[in-house]
């Protein structure tokens, strides 16, 4: 089979075929109900305890600040509605570069009662200081700004927006799904900031799909979201999916303990993509040095996105137009309008988002493909205008 | 390995090797988000496609009906939620034996505004007819009724159910987690009678933890629980977790295809286990005839469930003392309560839930075993009492 390169890991990643192994067993003869008091539930229970732990290990928090779910959709939603359930209506304040998976359910609050304000960037992808500080004189009672971007790979200075946040009285979540495993994540020391909740998930870091947690300060009051059965301290119901939740654990444990060294081989990699972009014309979305290390989004002027990813595609390279997490995206990219991208420009935006895996000898196939479609689609471009 | 002879497949099955078998390539080259459009993205989204079609014909539905998400507490979840958001408060009728992830939904909807009735049980687990017909005359706008228990397997006549309910204006939701593959299951024929949506799951028909259905009729409206990227039409957001997916759409095809076969096998196996749990003097709870054909819920007078099922272990058969669903059930099982079953049996209460792989030798082992037990607790417990 050809295999096309892979430059899509903000979407999903590869399974870790370390972790593929771990997960083997409990998809055959290790199944069980992790609440069931037989051998086979014992047996599931125990690698649900030290799926917990090695979660916990590795963003830096205690096994039962974990609350296992399905995804970070559902992390999202659980922290968002969960927590504007026990609190009266008031301000909610989300940057406007969220994922859709905080943006709706804010959303939905509003149509509940909840006031709620989008904090806007400024034009690196950081939040615009003065709209931030508006926002706090307004004391928001709950506030979610995401640790990097899934997009541009923008980071922004969560434990300092979350001690200012907290100082104003607010709780404060953050989404970093795409931080995990790329930058350093610690819990203890974001919580020590103010940071009161934080999703993270699996299927972006090598682990499989259907398995996220919302690492969570107990002291918040959280209305679970799927009741039943009360597993996950009464948060999450439902019988726990024991082999993607193996699979997850052992995934972030492998994420943090590499990432040091994945990251600089993602950093060496983007920065000769983006040099080559460089000469190419090409506008590279987010603060040069305050991104994420695999990351790249960009725009070739008077290039659209759409033809450029179908283009690539055919030509063998994955890459992806707009935050390729939603199943309908339409129009330019709502992050790059709010950061203040031209519209036009926003309209070519392509991301190419590396993982551990890929090569430079791949950039560099990748530059050539991308340089002979550039001169091509130009050229067309020109006959369109001219013709 | 030692295995111990499993006899809790209403609490989870064991993956079936076919179904683990088309899942592979998905833990492995097949990997890619649905959502992306690169040769990655449509070969997951050709296989997303195919499992939604598997899952439609496999229960006599049309794909756009289904509604794909992790489980079905999070099916009873979103139907219960996501139709109550969508009405003003009202009623909301539940029969009492409902698993929790429909009961405690309920709780929350009570807290909200709305009236909950517990629909009462008769002695033999179908729906009393007095409190039935007294419920219907207050016009429920929403009730859930059960088509399987997953505790006495006693089945409820759902069609006629949901046709009166109907009658009386309510929306009718039935969790047929339990009745997949075991019974004969075709929305079609149930929507016509009333039954608005459904809930499936694959964990228990030899699918994978992680994937669950509502069937739902599209007329009815629905607020997200989980929102976001827009997925599964808007109504259930999340990267979809492929793997567990496919895996699901295979169970299901198989489970309803070898249905017929496997209940004859089933049956005859639980008629050996009945029989010989008469001699023993054995209390099976609900309708002789009106039951799933792997479930057999027994007690003992004058033994102890727990105990029972922790000696049980220790001989080598995994069976269940509760519910088995839930991580934190105390005291004696409040569907036996509901059906007027005496505090002291039903304390007693153990359930044996029959597996296509089990064996009539299983069977036959595991009452003899029984038997042993039951003299020797006997003996003791007539030791502690003359004591
Ligand atoms: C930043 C961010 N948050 C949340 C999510 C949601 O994750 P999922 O689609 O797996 O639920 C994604 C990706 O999809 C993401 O990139
Ligand atoms: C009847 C019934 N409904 C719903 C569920 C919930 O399924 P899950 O725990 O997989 O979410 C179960 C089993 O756990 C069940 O037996």
């Amino acid at each position: 089979m050809f295999a096309p390169v892979y430059f899509d890991h903000n979407a999903t990643t590869p399974l870790d075929p370390v972790v593929r192994e771990a997960m083997l067993p409990y998809l055959g003869e290790r199944f069980g109900n992790a609440s069931a008091r037989h051998e086979y539930g014992r047996n599931t229970r125990r690698a649900l305890d030290l799926a917990r732990e090695q979660v916990a290990t590795a963003v830096g928090a205690e096994p039962d600040e974990v609350v296992f779910v399905s995804g970070g959709s559902e992390a999202n939603n659980l922290f968002l509605k969960g927590t504007a359930a026990r609190l009266p209506p008031g301000l909610l304040a989300v940057s406007a570069a969220e994922h859709p998976s905080v943006l709706r359910p804010a959303a939905q609050l509003a149509r509940q009662g909840w006031d709620v304000r989008h904090l806007a960037p400024a034009a690196d992808g950081r939040l615009a200081r003065d709209d931030w500080q508006a926002t706090l004189a307004l004391r928001p009672a709950l506030v979610s700004v995401m640790l990097a971007n899934n997009e541009t790979g923008v980071l922004q200075d969560v434990a300092a927006l979350a001690a200012q946040a907290c100082s104003a009285g607010a709780i404060f979540h953050t989404d970093a799904v795409q931080a995990l495993g790329r930058v350093p994540l610690n819990f203890r020391e974001l919580n020590a900031a103010g940071v009161g909740a934080m999703t993270i998930s699996g299927h972006k870091i090598g682990g499989p799909q259907g398995a996220a947690a919302l690492i969570r300060d107990r002291r918040i009051d959280i209305e679970p979201q799927i009741s039943g059965g009360g597993q996950e301290g009464g948060l999450r119901s439902g019988t726990e999916n024991i082999a993607a939740l193996v699979g997850f654990g052992l995934a972030c444990e492998r994420a943090v303990a590499r990432r040091a060294e994945g990251a600089a081989h993602l950093d060496a990699m983007r920065r000769r993509l983006e040099s080559a972009l460089a000469d190419l014309g090409a506008t590279v979305f987010g603060a040069p040095d305050g991104r994420l290390p695999n990351t790249s989004y960009f725009a070739l002027p008077g290039i659209d996105g759409e033809t450029l990813v179908a283009r690539l595609d055919r030509a063998g390279f994955a890459v992806a137009s707009g935050s390729a997490c939603s199943s309908n995206d339409h129009g330019p990219s709502a992050t790059l309008l709010a950061m203040g991208v031209d519209a036009d420009l926003a309209r070519g935006a392509v991301r190419v988002s590396l993982g551990t895996g890929n090569t430079e000898r791949q950039i560099d196939d990748f530059v050539f493909a991308l340089k002979a479609m550039a001169l091509n689609l130009r050229r067309l471009g020109a006959v369109a205008l001219s013709g």
